[in-house]
């Protein structure tokens, strides 16, 4: 008898990813130098964003050189998703000769955090993982207060990669999860890019890499459940002054109920389409750009008017930030402002972006620049 | 003393489209014959998906010909949205020496339907307008009732446009109705197309106008009570057996609270963005198609290959529906699947697609047709 279909959906999606990290590790091994801190840009972006009729460049390699065997490690929070995902770590890992640790982070937002980080370390350890470690880290305020605790986990995973040596960290994020992520980029309404939710590779690398993806949240608790894995629930996920937590709680069973149970799946599907959509655009933009500058670098206003509008503001974002505007400041009004210049052109005056970015037509030609 | 704000904000809606339908007339008129009921297709198309480095084209007027005033009709149900509509319309076209008129479809869906049309003629005598005339329509089955009673709503429209020999159709969707639409929408999962919504401009030759797309719902309701106009609110859409409906009480009103109050504007402003992205990704699609077909016509895999994912699967949808599979039963599952005989390759066997078309790959050329 096989094992319980929740423990088998589980494993399979786990098994998956560690082939595709075998598969891209042999073809292009981390050198000491990237272990040793150096990122490893370019590569993941080139494939998820492959330029027009290019083919993604295979790295070549050094006969006789023979890659390590492959540490991929675990974010484990001791709750369901993390602690299914550790088991089936566990698990397939040995089977494809990959060692498997874990890393579980103390935020120290809570009381008692640092023994409940401590009791994860031991569950980590009794599923065999290898290395296991608690990093306690201290949560900033930039961005709000799950910005703040989403940046410095990511630090410390990062910086753990690196000092294990590992090739990749495993995130416990379900389709769930992915559907509040859209959501929550609906709520900003500022285009497809907010909409295509968490990648399933991303990080410097492809170093991050989420399995559960596809999985929804009631098959990694059923997986527990039926494993016997005692398992945690943070109640920050149940607290609603967290935007997610009411999202999770009130706003998408309020949707399911209203457009049908397929809703989270929808939301999943559209981050997908919307990733790829948007990584095709953000190209077209890329190529288009160089296309639109006069000898001088500057936007030439009739070359841009003739774009898509999808295209041209694009540019005219991508202008804007080179130019000192923060990204997380610049909204779609921003834009179709400055893009007014072009298309509704009746003498207006500069206009201003944030960043004491001032954007201005003169002569026919788009001048963006920090005043 | 000037009107009332709500009054002041409809009124400077439906100016807008006016203006924009009195610039578009003056370029374009129309003839005798589109007027007879042929229609008029590609140009607008040509404005909002304008192919790579191009211009839009401005039709040539011949020297000494005087288009005829035109006329505006408003498509009104007596609700709140299509009186204030009606009213702003009786308002501000004679000032622009354009006719304006009325129509009202009697659905026959509910007792005393036609008594209920009758009133609306009536009220939208009073305001002025002229023609006005009720259309009673027989609705069908297909796709469902609301779908029914649209498709049965739009062709008594497009006949009593023609009939009449209108220029344009104004329509009373607002803001809200918009972002419901853009929730319907993602509940498919089929991708940015059906997260754009309704469009300010649609239909041959650009004959529907949707003048409260950017305006709330409570403004249009205010104007009516301002200005002592009797409206009519229909049962439907209180009825939670329409998915619509449970999304206008429910579902949104649980969103908001979940996300904040800027949700509506938020998936509106979504819609446009999503709008802009699939018609630029549409002519991508569009041009790159030809690139990628041998000699015989026959889609090359390798040249699919290379493409941006976003861009192959556009391809593969377009060729799938010309090959006569219906575009409302073709889901991204299906593309999915034929997707991956170019990017997944593993000798898999042909793939069936609803309308009995089948693809397959065959010596490095993908097949799509009908089996």
């Amino acid at each position: 008898m096989g094992p319980h279909p929740a423990v088998a959906a589980i494993r399979l999606a786990v098994r998956r990813v560690l082939h595709d990290i075998l598969t891209d590790h042999s073809r292009h091994p981390r050198t000491a130098g990237e272990r040793a801190g150096e990122r490893v840009g370019g590569r993941i972006g080139a494939r998820c964003a492959r330029p027009l009729g290019g083919i993604p460049e295979i790295p070549e390699q050094t006969p006789n050189e023979r890659p390590p065997s492959p540490l991929v490690l675990v974010a484990c929070s001791g709750g369901a998703d993390s602690m299914a995902l550790a088991s089936a770590l566990a698990f397939e890992a040995p089977k494809l000769g990959i060692r498997a640790g874990g890393i579980t982070v103390d935020h120290g937002l809570q009381a008692g955090s640092d023994l409940r980080a401590d009791e994860v370390v031991l569950r980590l350890r009794e599923l065999g993982l290898d290395p296991v470690e608690a990093i306690t880290v201290t949560v900033g305020r930039d961005g709000g207060p799950e910005a703040a605790a989403r940046d410095a986990r990511y630090a410390a995973l990062d910086a753990a990669l690196e000092r294990h040596g590992g090739t990749a960290i495993l995130l416990g994020h379900t389709r769930d999860d992915q559907a509040e992520t859209v959501l929550l980029g609906l709520a900003r309404g500022s285009g497809i890019r907010s909409l295509s939710g968490m990648a399933a590779v991303s990080g410097a690398g492809g170093r991050y890499r989420r399995p559960f993806l596809q999985l929804d949240r009631q098959t990694a608790r059923k997986a527990c459940l039926v494993q016997a894995l005692p398992v945690w629930d943070d109640p920050h996920n149940a607290d609603p002054a967290y935007t997610r937590s009411r999202l999770r709680h009130e706003g998408l069973p309020a949707l399911e109920k209203a457009l049908g149970k397929g809703v989270v799946e929808a939301l999943a599907r559209t981050a997908q389409l919307s990733r790829d959509d948007a990584d095709a655009l953000d190209t077209w933009a890329s190529q288009a750009e160089a296309s639109v500058r006069d000898a001088a670098g500057l936007l030439e206003c009739a070359k841009l008017y003739a774009l898509p509008p999808a295209v041209r503001r694009r540019i005219l974002r991508r202008a804007a930030i080179e130019a000192g505007a923060p990204a997380g400041s610049l909204f779609a009004r921003h834009i179709e402002e400055v893009d007014r210049l072009i298309t509704g052109w009746r003498g207006q005056g500069a206009i201003n972006l944030p960043g004491k970015v001032v954007a201005q037509r003169q002569g026919g030609r788009l001048v963006i620049r920090q005043g």
